[in-house]
């Protein structure tokens, strides 16, 4: 079967629908392409904290009614620095930006919806997708399915495939650049049916090691602990992360804490990651498909954002107002926010994680210890600091296109 | 010859030369024990701007007529980055602190000149500075000059003496943490008796390496260019220096600056270092002899100050209201500061100067050229992160001593 469209989008994630609604909105064609059902996509467990660029983001898409009745709205969070807590308070800090905290499953549920009811094109559960021609003008997506192969005509290709996607391995090696930290722990996460032990998040650096006490609702529960990559889940029984998380909170929330059975229960790796540049012909890469933040500061999912935002602008330039060779300006104009995010995820990483004994950063770890802890000291302690960490934290406003 | 103190002070370079005048002044008797002559070291080139709580310091001591009327007071300083200039206005930003321009040198001359108007003892030119019994109640100095050994009976040991001095040595290995960072450069400095290109500093990043344009008067130009540690001073005609001080300056900068013959030229290499606790019994460590910073930033002999406000108001505890146990405070309340003034310095140099390839602070030089890239981009294009630069680099309030 042939069949052609004016944007092929590989993978069916939050970026790539939003992309996709956010241009059959512009009247620009578009159909998705997937490896995985949607059921698959939507057993993924992942982050819950949108920028607020994110949020104007799906309402323009119009997909925003169901995020604005549940999605609660965080004015700040907290950061636990061995015991005493700080709060970012991101409303006062920024004069008047916050964040919003609802679960990328439920963005993605909502998108998935709207695109059936669109009725647009997505083939899930594509067997050997394959990118062509993408240097050229005429670029192709191939894959499998129901026993016959699918040959799509596209004008571009958006690369929403995530870190292990096809997208980015179709650059050829010696036309990007791949910019690489691994950091050596991971974070062992637990979601549980119980209400969140603060209404907002608790970021706690601690000499046991980092915690991150976040939530998806009122009723659901995410909590992190840091542990060494080596760690395995199945040594961590829900028993055992519950009193270890009870170590590192503060104290008063540490008695507050409401325990309960884990529905999941997984250990990712952190890795910081950024592929230059994020384009090769007409091949446009969004999102984790091109970078990778370590959680820390919540930053992954508003990244890949600030990505749709920009090649949405740059395609509407393209189809609606004749400027040709717009897309081209993707990469340059995406990679300044992209690097901005990157960074801070770095430093919030570096802060507020205990790193094993050696070498961290070049430097011995008792000294690399006593920066992070005047950093930390200094950032907490002035205004001018917290400015500059919440600031950060809501998000700068997404680049414009001109 | 035996002779008694109270505080010997080893060292007579700023350092110890106010903090000999703040203690005389409070009644506390004191004696300044010193390897060189008074010419030798008001032969050194140091650096010449001092944060507020220096010059307030300068003012306690009475001796500021002639920094008064001869510093210039700079509101701020300039960032250039790949040549677009952005002020640091360190008035407006810090809502009225200002750093002033006079030459250490002067500082240092002013008060020698104080002590002898004083008529305070000190040993110059001292030959085999040995530190006793410091670790007891009965510490004691000796000194061989003028063909017989001096010995001071003292109650407390101020030691600044300097990164190569005594002092410190004498603190046994197992009772310090010596942290340290050796940066892969130097800079190679050149003084100048020609008008400075700009009223205030200019820090450049460029694809050239670093460049600063400082000064010591309206007539005194004080220029510094990152070099390869590798590299010697022979191999830098005054013409050559000049040569590659314009291509790192600004263009307008550039095209402006008067060269001239040089008077001094030297390559000094970057350092941090902290030694963990700056005491041990009744000797306390005061400025270089306890910490290095690199000089990017301005903070080595404004950390010494606040390291002798301390150490003198601790002492003046003990001696004028009988708090015998306050000198032991020092390093604690010493060592926030001076982290503080380690973690910023760090930072400056790290953003502002070009590493070589391989590794820097434990990733690849590209990966941490785009962190640092980004870093500049953020702090010196938001107003939050351009106070943060203007909060430290004016200088937090000394600590308080209770």
């Amino acid at each position: 079967m042939k069949t052609k469209t004016q944007v092929a989008i590989i993978g069916s994630g939050p970026s790539g629908l939003l992309l996709g609604q956010l241009l059959n909105k512009a009247g620009i064609d578009n159909i998705i392409v997937e490896r995985v059902s949607p059921d698959y996509i939507l057993g993924r467990i992942r982050a819950g904290i949108l920028e607020q660029g994110f949020v104007d983001l799906v309402r323009e898409a119009g997909v925003n009614q169901r995020m604005d009745e549940e999605g609660h709205v965080h004015d700040g969070f907290d950061i636990a620095y061995y015991g005493k807590r700080y709060r970012i308070d991101l409303n006062k800090l920024t004069e008047g930006s916050t964040v919003m905290c609802y679960g990328q499953t439920e963005i993605t549920r909502d998108l998935m919806a709207a695109r059936d009811a669109a009725g647009l094109t997505s083939f899930y559960e594509s067997q050997d997708v394959q990118l062509h021609n993408v240097a050229s003008d005429s670029p192709q997506v191939t894959l499998f399915k129901d026993g016959e192969t699918i040959t799509i005509d596209c004008d571009y290709i958006a690369g929403c495939d995530g870190f292990h996607g096809i997208s980015r391995q179709t650059i050829p090696a010696e036309k990007r650049t791949e910019h690489e930290r691994v950091y050596p722990f991971g974070w062992l996460g637990l979601l549980a049916d119980v209400p969140p032990v603060s209404d907002e998040l608790i970021y706690c650096k601690t000499e046991r090691g980092f915690a991150l006490a976040s939530m998806r609702s009122a009723t659901r529960s995410r909590y992190y602990l840091q542990v060494p990559l080596t760690d395995k889940v199945e040594n961590w029984s829900d028993e055992a992360f519950w009193d270890e998380l009870k170590k590192r909170l503060p104290e008063d929330s540490a008695s507050n804490l409401i325990t309960g059975p884990s529905i999941e229960k997984s250990i990712a790796p952190l890795r910081s990651f950024v592929c230059e540049p994020m384009q090769w012909g007409n091949l446009y890469l969004v999102g984790d498909a091109a970078h990778i933040v370590p959680p820390t500061g919540a930053k992954g999912l508003n990244l890949a954002a600030s990505d749709v935002s920009t090649l949405y602008k740059l395609l509407q330039k393209r189809y609606a107002h004749g400027d040709l060779t717009a897309p081209q300006r993707y990469s340059e104009i995406a990679l300044r926010r992209v690097w901005h995010g990157e960074r801070f995820s770095w430093w919030m990483s570096n802060m507020l994680h205990d790193f094993e004994q050696g070498e961290v950063n070049g430097m011995h770890k008792a000294t690399f210890d006593r920066f992070m802890q005047s950093e930390l000291d200094f950032y907490l302690t002035h205004e001018e600091g917290q400015k500059v960490i919440a600031r950060q934290y809501v998000g700068m406003p997404y680049e414009e296109v001109n």
